[in-house]
């Protein structure tokens, strides 16, 4: 038996599955680790299936793929685009894309599974491999854990995870330490006190309060953090009002909050609480701002050790050059749930899923920004080939090494 | 024939309409009209309503009522309290209350047309009566002049209307000049380049824009307009961005604002935009930002010599010290058009609807902002008499001083 | 013995001199009292003068002028311009001119006072006359007062001032109520703290400090105080820093503050403190802000019965249409603090300093702010006739209206 | 022969002087080279000094050394510290203190220079030293080179220069690529129109505009720049206005800014110059902004290939652990320019002057911040051994390494 995993990407690519609601995929994977012989569960963290190969005494290894699409048009023009739609969160119908690549990481999950268990007899150990939804939420790691994922399965001695990125395809990108930033998501209400348009003296003002609020988030970045360190306070949505002529009661942000590490967290949340109550303050607000955290991210920390055995086997297996550093990301991953929670190390990494050639081409000419779609763009496509053999080879090799 | 006033005003107070939706209060007043023998036409500005009675030779007398409810949800606990519902623009089912007096406004116009029709002997003239719809929109007015009722009717020699208030009942408040701003409703786009929250620097972040927008908006007011004129510019609403991680492409305002009279509404409007155009510069902005007119009110002026002379015929009628000047309102009306466009004088004048022993109370215990409900509150409630029959009084001695 | 007025107003304008120094200016009134046989005392409230004229039984009238010049470089090309220069409080060589008109004030009152002591048989009561200096300071009545001069002289029945304007000579203004606005002067320290310029983060940047707090000050007038009433909150300085590279520990903002009344003062006040100490606390201030109040001049509020009176008293004396109501003006004067201190009515009024036809000129062409200099600027020049003789039979109109 | 070199280091201590004003430093020097029979001619750049030891083929070595003290008041209790005080660019009777251990330079670099001497016979080519004045002021290297300091003496193959900081003695930080931050100095001047403080509308407020301009400025690190990498925006100073009451005419401020290269400087330079351009339009100014550079500091930045050379040849001489990458500095020095214009590579390194006990113990407690005083501290104070001996050693390797 051999999985056809060319037609299973592209399966699951035209299939994708909002976060939370990848049903029909986890049926797919549940099928082929059926084929494969794999013993599974399903449920785990609503939509999360965990997998275990157990073979003989030997240290844990898990392995992560997540496997939730996104609320995007696709624009590839690919033969097997996605027509999906889906219901988000708000109750409106959107359509669905696989715009992260999370089709490619099942995929390549999947082949690499495959591998091991066809060649148990050349290592020892246990692997558990989870395929985790709602990543683009930052919730689905959690869940499985609040579902007991971490206490239903032997403890990891080493978590691995990859992610397909806009590098050339043959490339890895991985570091020691900081991957990704951590990051947080709030939500605030700000309180003022309604009125007419006509008579902003009987009124608190909160689009105004918003707005001092808004600029002074500003001076955290500027002014508060270190220049050589990465702070970002944006603020992705304000809505407040109805009608020109009715000064609106409240205000409501949201935020998206970014830091190397915990320490950093800690200190970017005072700033933001402080400033925020201070302009409320300067506002004359009656009641002070509710600020609720809506999801917590933390950093992608790659643990040194194990980076530096991954980086070299990585070396070895696939030549010298493969591997690159490819700087801190400020984007965010959920990834690291499973090694926090754990206490094990995590080695998290990228590969690249652009054709070669082309990469080059726009590498010359200054237009990798403009040529090379990035994840979430409806133009995202990693090439099929070698991307989906390589995603195979890499956690193969990876797990591999962590295995005795 | 005499009509129940008492039961046409708790009538229309239970079954108010949206803007543009008075089809059933069309309905009464044409009932009523055709009751007193009056000749009108309905439909005129989609639910409005003219009426006509010729007496032989002398001045034309136009006189205005407004018919629109508001979408506010009725809390007075009167035994007629509304229980109304309507579909806004918006599309969503709103509940609907009288609670701007406009059905005060309706029954006194025809209570005084009553006394008037009977009494078409002392007089001669032509009293043409408006009854208009969608004040609250602002587009009421014009939709009836759209509809060509300056062309149909006979011109005004004097435009005459009121509005029920939260002064004592029997206190009539009336001024010569601007007795309420001039008004209009903009809705401003702020154009952006979105990205993802992790990466401010790939985006052109409209939501800085907006909140550097409005701090600066408010140097108008504070700044550029002598301190001893009336200028408002209110931001009433502000929506942007969908998801705390991703900074939208744009933002969108909606302003109002406010003015005595058409020279400081030039200036204004031409602050609004150097502001809004000059700060979407200074974020580096693609596309220069969209500035429409949602809807213009001219300022409310009443002519000085109609006006001197309708105060002393409420005097003589009523009893001296029984008109103040209210000073002028920044709130704003869309009855002005009729004479505007006409360029007939106008006289717009309050009239008390607060028991006067309340009042007094309230007065001396300092509380009227508190006791007092005003106008759009969901508590306002004009006492019904004498609210009722000073309304019709004043009408009667308004129009008797400017008929032969 | 005839004074000649314009003999000394050509003197007092050839020699102006700064607040607190009107030394020699103070010897020419004393000289001009002498020769008047007035009954008087030097040096009250440093270079102030007190004068009276004791007629009989009756009421007290107290009549007041201010003496002092301004640091401008006079541009009139007069005969008798000025040379006039002066050491200011910083210790700096300045030019002086009576650029405000207080010669014309000075040498009218003496004037006046020529006439009521040569007219003794036809009054009876007492007139008190305040020489006050520093009036630019906003100071020098408030020394009178420390001074004693309440005490020392019988208590006013009335306080009665009038100032030079350019209005076309002829034209009195003058209304009840708030005729000039109240004023504070505040001196605000913002403490940051301070450091290199290349590590924001290690510093409370008091640079940004001030900048939000002045934009935050601007929404006092645009959304907290009535449209229709008067405030102005004018950040008049700041000074932070020495070095581009060097982060300063503090900045220092002087505010001045306009309102029409004690009631909006207290509240304007109560804004400003609010505002200066939350943005101080949005930036994590470590030592709360210094706000001192360097001066407060009161409200010019003119008493309604006694303004009244003596509008009719002008008119009667005048010719009907002589007397305008000029409007509030949000420039201030401490003329108030002599009818506070003593619980007396006040009235202070205007008078035209231009020659009425080059006035009509420049009205009709729209060039009064073009054509016609304002008190302060370094054309101002009052037309020496009919202004002098109409300044001199104002205050004996005045004066005789509240005598017996 | 030999240097006295801690008697030499002493005396330098003890008599710092201020930017360009190195007049007795430059005239030990020249005591010095003399002594040690180095061929220098004084007087480039103002009170800059050029030494060169012509040793036979082979490559041309450039050392540098800065000279200049600066306006602090030295608080170290040592018993050598300064009792100087000078003259500063602005008349100023000031403090001077070697607070940024340019004596530590100018020691170490005669020590290592006599070591050179004395050992031509171990190594060929040639020596080139300059001994820089006015690097406080970033103006020195530039007023050498004006001087033509590279035209009269042999180009370099490699300039190198070493920093006294706060590391442990025996600690050398050293990286490829940018070490500090490229810097420019801004002077602008905001044009607005004054007035009096009562009548802001007949005016264009300057200190309204500056400070919406610098809450404008802080969105260029915050938004505008990618978060991992350095830009530094700061408003040094800003001054505007006498008085409470007079709205000035113009406001000047002073900026710093910083930024890792030159691609990073043009990208800010534009920022800076949008917002200040775009926010004097908001404001309606009618002249537009002044934007002056009062200086340049380029980005010091290490050539890499010479740097790896360098590191290697520090750990083999001074053992493995010795080099450090101390990361990028936000501070900038003008070292840079001799290496830009000349087109040879550069090497800057730190090297430690602290105790390493001391610093141990600082560590271990968590207070280095507290105990340990930075360059421009008045506390600030090398250990002076083995401080001085291993600038003295590191000279002497770096220099050999790249000598024949």
């Amino acid at each position: 038996m051999t999985l056809d995993l060319e037609a299973l990407y592209t399966d699951l690519h035209r299939h994708p599955e909002l976060s939370f609601q990848e049903t029909r995929t986890a049926g797919v994977i549940a099928a082929k680790l059926t084929e494969l012989g794999i013993e599974f569960e399903e449920g785990i963290g609503r939509t999360g299936i965990a997998a275990i190969i157990r073979n003989g005494e030997g240290p844990v290894v898990w392995l992560r793929a997540d496997t939730d699409g996104l609320p995007v048009h696709e624009l590839t023009g690919l033969p097997y685009a996605s027509l999906a739609r889906g219901i988000d969160p708000a109750g409106a119908d959107v359509p669905v894309m696989h715009a992260c690549g999370h089709d490619m990481h099942i995929t390549a999950m999947l082949g690499a599974l495959e591998q091991l268990v066809s060649t148990k007899d050349e290592w020892s150990g246990t692997i558990v491999t989870v395929f985790q939804p709602a990543e683009e939420y930052g919730a689905g790691a959690q869940a499985m854990i609040a579902d007991g994922v971490l206490d239903r399965y032997p403890k990891p001695d080493v978590v691995l995870g990859q992610h397909v990125t806009p590098l050339p395809a043959g490339t890895i990108g991985v570091r020691s330490g900081t991957q990704m930033a951590a990051s947080d998501g709030l939500r605030v209400v700000l309180y003022g006190r309604g009125g007419h348009g006509s008579r902003p003296h009987s009124t608190v003002d909160p689009v105004v309060m918003a707005a001092a609020t808004i600029m002074r988030l500003q001076t955290i970045a500027s002014r508060e953090v270190d220049p050589r360190d990465v702070a970002v306070v944006t603020v992705g949505s304000i809505h407040a009002g109805l009608k020109n002529n009715i000064i609106p009661a409240e205000a409501v942000l949201e935020l998206s909050l970014r830091y190397p590490d915990d320490v950093a967290r800690d200190k970017v949340m005072q700033k933001v609480e402080r400033i925020i109550t201070a302009e409320a303050a300067a506002s004359g607000a009656e009641t002070a701002p509710d600020i609720t955290i809506d999801h917590t991210l933390p950093p992608t920390i790659n643990d040194v050790d194990a980076t530096v055995r991954l980086r070299a086997a990585f070396e070895r297996s696939f030549g010298e050059g493969t591997v690159v550093d490819p700087g801190m990301f400020t984007g965010s991953e959920d990834v690291s749930w499973f090694a926090r929670e754990s206490g094990a190390p995590l080695v998290y990494w990228f590969w690249g899923g652009v054709d070669p050639e082309k990469y080059a081409a726009a590498e010359s000419a200054g237009t990798i920004e403009k040529d090379i779609p990035t994840n979430h763009s409806p133009y995202f496509a990693p090439v099929m080939q070698p991307t989906l053999s390589n995603g195979v080879a890499n956690i193969v090799v990876a797990a591999r090494e962590f295995l005795a």
